[in-house]
């Protein structure tokens, strides 16, 4: 079916509407009339080919949530006018060992990316959220629960489950403390669902003035990164700190912070090696490792976990026809703490 | 009482016998005729105040081998004429988390060092191996067990138990891959011990032609690091890494060796930050953490199955007297794998 999507001709293109195809439903697809869609910097970074594997017509978008307007044959688990979401996964090989428990972003013969990758099913490329519809296998569909506003839910669908999936691996409950570096789209959920899941939750921030903000998201206490008094007050308290920063930074600071035996879980790619100081991982034990988004299982129990306890994403919603404005500033960091595109009023 | 001792005056002086001052035995001191002392790096990096905590005179050495002379009076677990050693630790506060659990190594207190530490029982520092006799709690004091050569069990009492801690702590057991980096005096016990354990061993060397010696100190297979072919063979397929390298070097090409969730430990301890992708991190969920020689009762647990297991070190020994030559060929990396001075010819 030709369904209308914003999209990138080339990696130096603004995202203009137009035209796609998208496959005709099979037994067990489903078909989203896309109502919102948060805006991740993977989408920034694709859309410029930074990691070198971009293919155009490129269509972003993998926190995408919706309402289902028709479903395959075969389909049992969706009906039309559910509420539902999709985030980055679309597809993968369904046997494997990550697949089988839950791990579909580990897939061994590698999952399919909500968009820009190869679609093993229809052919060509995967097309994203910045669309009027998409068409996706049940097994990779996720319910919203009702009481969640949709387009506060579309963000849970890759920064939601991104922060959830090491704070559940990791033990983030009542009696632990968690601490959350970084601040921006991923790290605002990660105070959200670390207050909610029980734990003191410590905010690290470079600036005073987010203060009160912090707190105001799930926070028990901020940390200013620059301030050694500031961070002495957490020395070796932390149980488990989840570091969203995606580029080149000091850890040392951070490591000070943790107990003995702590957990340090990056999620952010930083493109540079980061510096590791061993001396921490040698006399305190720490453990330095990371996590990526989260299985699709996982993902309902977070989404189910936000529904029960009231959790959207922070959000700015921006019409779709100003994609390009809202990249631009996003790129400069100019959000609180995630775009929102709403999909809805311009294509429904 | 005064005894004999290899010390030196300054961070530039050669080793030269002479006298140092040992307490007389309080109620639960063991006094020990050293036979053998291992020589560890760490040795030449307190002798060169590297670490700018060196207190001289300086009597170095923490891998002691010897004999029992005299117990105090309250002495239970030791008798005059037993076979001891003596590791890096002569005292912790014996009360914290980490005494109480057998890691005095992290004692909340800081433990007390076997030499150029404070001494808190003594007054002014502690003085090592490189004596005639040593005094000790028998807290602190190893049984090595008969049926262990003195000379061959003296490193284990460091170099050992380093590579012991990490090897129990992450599984190393019949059904896992265990690969050992750095086949120093360190990495040689790595591979006695990893495959006494009954671990498939796999040995990382840039050196082609020790594969032979690597095989016969334990490894089923030797991996050249410079060759990607190799290197290919064991891709995603080791359980446990133990890294002995104490200086910068690339961690990804033994990453790329790691199964999912496999698990890196360094135990070196490299002046530089080591330059961490984090990538593997993220996708492959590979544990990243460092361990520190090891407790007393993991030290004795050691000896115990280094005596079922016939597995001493591999050494060289060299007479007392000529440890400023073996120093110096320590620092060129000239010995294979361990020095260990003959004390009781020279002083007994």
């Amino acid at each position: 079916m030709s369904v209308r999507a914003y999209q990138a001709s080339s990696s130096t293109s603004a995202l203009e509407d137009g035209k796609i195809l998208r496959r005709e439903l099979l037994d067990h697809d489903v078909s989203i009339k896309v109502h919102f869609c948060g805006i991740c910097h993977t989408d920034v970074h694709m859309l410029h080919d930074d990691w070198h594997k971009s293919h155009y017509p490129l269509v972003p978008g993998h926190e995408i949530a919706g309402v289902v307007d028709a479903v395959g044959a075969k389909v049992t688990h969706f009906k039309v006018g559910q509420t539902v979401g999709v985030g980055c996964i679309v597809d993968s090989c369904g046997r494997c060992d990550h697949c089988t428990t839950g791990l579909q972003q580990h897939c061994a013969s590698g999952m399919t990316m909500t968009y820009g990758d190869e679609d093993h099913i229809s052919g060509g490329y995967t097309f994203g959220g910045y669309s009027e519809r998409i068409v996706v296998q049940e097994k990779y569909v996720l319910d919203i629960p009702a009481g969640l506003d949709l387009a506060e839910a579309a963000p849970l669908l890759c920064a939601g489950v991104t922060m959830w999936t090491p704070l559940k691996e990791h033990g983030a409950a009542p009696g632990k403390t968690v601490g959350i570096v970084g601040v921006g789209g991923l790290g605002h959920m990660g105070l959200k669902l670390a207050h909610a899941l029980g734990a003191k939750v410590i905010a690290f921030t470079s600036k005073p003035e987010k203060t009160d903000e912090l707190i105001a998201l799930g926070a028990h206490q901020v940390i200013i990164t620059s301030d050694e008094h500031s961070l002495n007050t957490v020395k070796d308290s932390i149980d488990l700190i989840i570091d969203t920063i995606s580029a080149e930074h000091d850890l040392l600071k951070y490591f000070n912070t943790l107990k003995f035996k702590g957990t340090y879980v990056v999620v952010g790619g930083s493109p540079q090696p980061l510096p590791v100081n061993v001396f921490p991982l040698l006399f305190k034990r720490i453990l330095f490792t990371g996590s990526a988004i989260g299985g699709i299982e996982a993902t309902q129990e977070m989404l189910n976990f936000c529904a029960k306890h009231k959790i959207g994403a922070t959000i700015e919603i921006a019409p779709l026809q100003k994609v390009n404005e809202v990249l631009a500033r996003l790129e400069k960091g100019d959000v609180r703490y995630r775009f929102v595109l709403d999909v809805k009023n311009y294509y429904h």
